[in-house]
């Protein structure tokens, strides 16, 4: 592209965000490199690791400002903003920006990748350093708690002794929970979203015949496939079941009903696809493959079943003074409201600062990213006044009530 | 085995069955045969046409005490009793024997099994006259429709002009509604139950994943692996989805919780299953890809989608006197009760009687085969009131009050 073609396409970029963050960049960290790898839970060590992450906005001179967002499942550390040469905002545009709930001009937001996936962390699609080739199923089996002690050096790295607050969606709530679970003294404010302390046998189900799915596809060939190709079939079928799941009835039927495909006047009578709601779970089948890698989809499923903060694992005898904010949505069923309730008894019977919300929606579990406005209004809030140490009458999390 | 050994065998299959209707037989019955073969709803034809099915009681001198009970999707004709050489009792033997409540002592039951099915009809793994060799997906396409218009001439055949009902869940639950759209004369009274008049976007969106994840796998070809074998992994995972949505959240939780596999006293960070609802559903899917064929689990799934008796199609223009007794169950999200209620609403419109109950229960969509009690009580008191004629004040469907 000539230099007043890309000045140009930069320039519309611009144009779709404004009022937004406009370009931003994926950066990377690496860290536990030579001798000094990471002890995972499962006993096993992992090194180097490198971490994809973006921030948005400023860290300010105390460092009390920063945010740390935390993605779901198959989500990355583009939470907000444009990258270059791409045009679709990140996951979380509408909540991260300049005067938006995760306010950039006030706060210092960073989002970070998860290890074990393939957003530019390292996960089983990157090289093993010991053969030179990727690591297919030799890749260590990782946890939510692998995840955040790995994040935790990248706060390091940053300079932040404290967070302001955790927050993230489903799996990213999980990360916000197991953040307060390992570094409570790090992190003063939590929003959990549409998240559990662990799954149900439901949640593990799915997340079984997902698996199950990818495995049984012979192209998956024990997950040393990065020569031969993806298990295309398998684990587009895979992510067809994880869309239903996040999905609701009252959504699907908003969204589809039983509208016949485009062109389609009648049935087929033939095994392809007749309803639009078919090909639209064949269309993110088939565009899922292409952006992520079946076997980061089965370690991080695996994290999944196993996270488990029930009981005293959350919080334990000690006391600590993160406040929460936790948030819930009507018609999630993947991570119904009981689930976040669970949550919120447990931090009331530990007497913890905690507000809890069940936001109205017909979006399912896809609430958290696309139920913007109720939920921004409350995290909003919520960050306001921890930040302004309004709340237990200590400024020990923020600015004196005074916003830069 | 030798006739003492085999009488022995007998008697404890008899033993096992007290109270219920002991060793039963499964018949065949073929039409269709020649140059007069079943015209289907997709132009094609189908012939000769073996349909099996099983009769519990005896039909009375005036033909009045015929009661048609039908199956669903993987469900097939022996719905009580015992079959010899089996020690299973049929999927509905709770609810079909003397003294039940489908009363053999009072009623004569009959169970249709499916065209497309692979439980002793024709379907796709039957011989293709044509060819010699099964049809596989040479098998014409079958509707809900079709299946009815098989079993009315198997209804023909028993010289039975009037049933006193109609009833079954889920699938066997479209079939009643269909027996009421397709010959309301024919149907004295009716009972769908967990069902619906048409599909839901979510309801197609699993059977599409089902059916994806069968002919994902390469042993499926194309739908001619009759000689070569079963599309196995594919076919269990296929099941092992629907299992997911026959149970609930709940049952699922007082059944497995987060219990680990027999034997296992931590995770084994690998990809095995680690939890018992995982063991279970593998043991679900491993022992179906041995009773029933992948292409039926096609075909069937494909004229669950299309059934849509919604707006006047179930009943049109016409006055019919048919009763209905529709059931729905409190934790079932396939068939959700919404959609019995769209039943009930759309009789009601049409003045037609209709008694509905949403009955509780932590089952899920299973509790139809399951939740007997409650279930039996109405369908009892529903099948004597249509038995004796109080009703309406006319005796038209049964025995002027006397029971025999």
């Amino acid at each position: 592209m000539k230099a007043a073609a890309k000045k140009k396409a930069a320039e519309t970029q611009l144009e779709v965000c404004k009022g937004s963050l406009g370009v931003v960049e994926t950066r990377e960290f690496t860290f536990a490199e030579g001798p000094d790898p990471l002890k995972l839970e499962s006993g096993e060590t992992l090194g180097p690791i490198t971490l994809a992450y973006e921030t948005y906005g400023q860290l300010n001179a105390e460092k009390s400002n920063a945010i740390l967002v935390l993605h779901a499942l198959s989500g990355d550390a583009h939470a907000a903003g444009i990258l270059k040469e791409e045009s679709t905002p990140g996951w979380w545009n509408a909540m991260i920006g300049p005067g938006k709930p995760f306010d950039t001009d006030k706060y210092f937001v960073i989002c970070s990748n998860v290890i074990g996936g393939c957003k530019g962390s390292t996960g089983p699609s990157s090289l093993n350093p010991q053969t030179g080739k990727p690591y297919g199923t030799d890749f260590p089996f990782i946890t939510i708690a692998d995840m955040v002690a790995a994040q935790r050096h990248l706060i390091d790295f940053l300079g932040i002794e404290r967070l302001l607050c955790v927050a993230g969606g489903s799996m990213g709530g999980m990360q916000v929970l197991q953040w307060v679970a390992s570094y409570p003294e790090r992190v003063r404010s939590a929003i959990p979203i549409a998240t559990a302390l662990k799954h149900s046998p439901q949640q593990i189900a799915f997340n079984e015949v997902i698996r199950q799915s990818i495995m049984g596809d012979p192209a998956w060939r024990g997950g040393h496939y990065y020569e031969s190709g993806q298990p295309e079939r398998g684990l587009a079928v895979a992510r067809m079941i994880g869309h239903i799941t996040f999905m609701s009835d009252q959504s699907m039927e908003e969204k589809f009903s039983r509208k016949l495909k485009k062109g389609k006047g009648h049935f087929s009578f033939n095994f392809d696809p007749d309803f639009e709601v078919e090909g639209y779970l064949h269309y993110r089948g088939a565009s899922f493959v292409k952006r992520f890698d079946a076997n980061s989809y089965l370690y991080i499923t695996k994290a999944l079943d196993y996270f488990d903060l029930s009981g005293e694992k959350l919080i334990g005898g000690h006391a600590i003074d993160t406040r929460f904010l936790v948030l819930s949505f009507q018609s999630d069923w993947l991570y119904p409201s009981y689930q976040s309730q669970e949550i919120v008894r447990l931090l009331k019977r530990k007497q913890i600062d905690a507000t809890y919300c069940e936001l109205k929606s017909t979006y399912g579990h896809d609430a958290f990213l696309v139920e913007t406005e109720g939920q921004g209004t409350l995290v909003s809030h919520f960050l306001e006044r921890t930040y302004t140490g309004a709340v237990n009458g200590n400024g020990n999390g923020g600015g004196n009530g005074k916003h830069r």
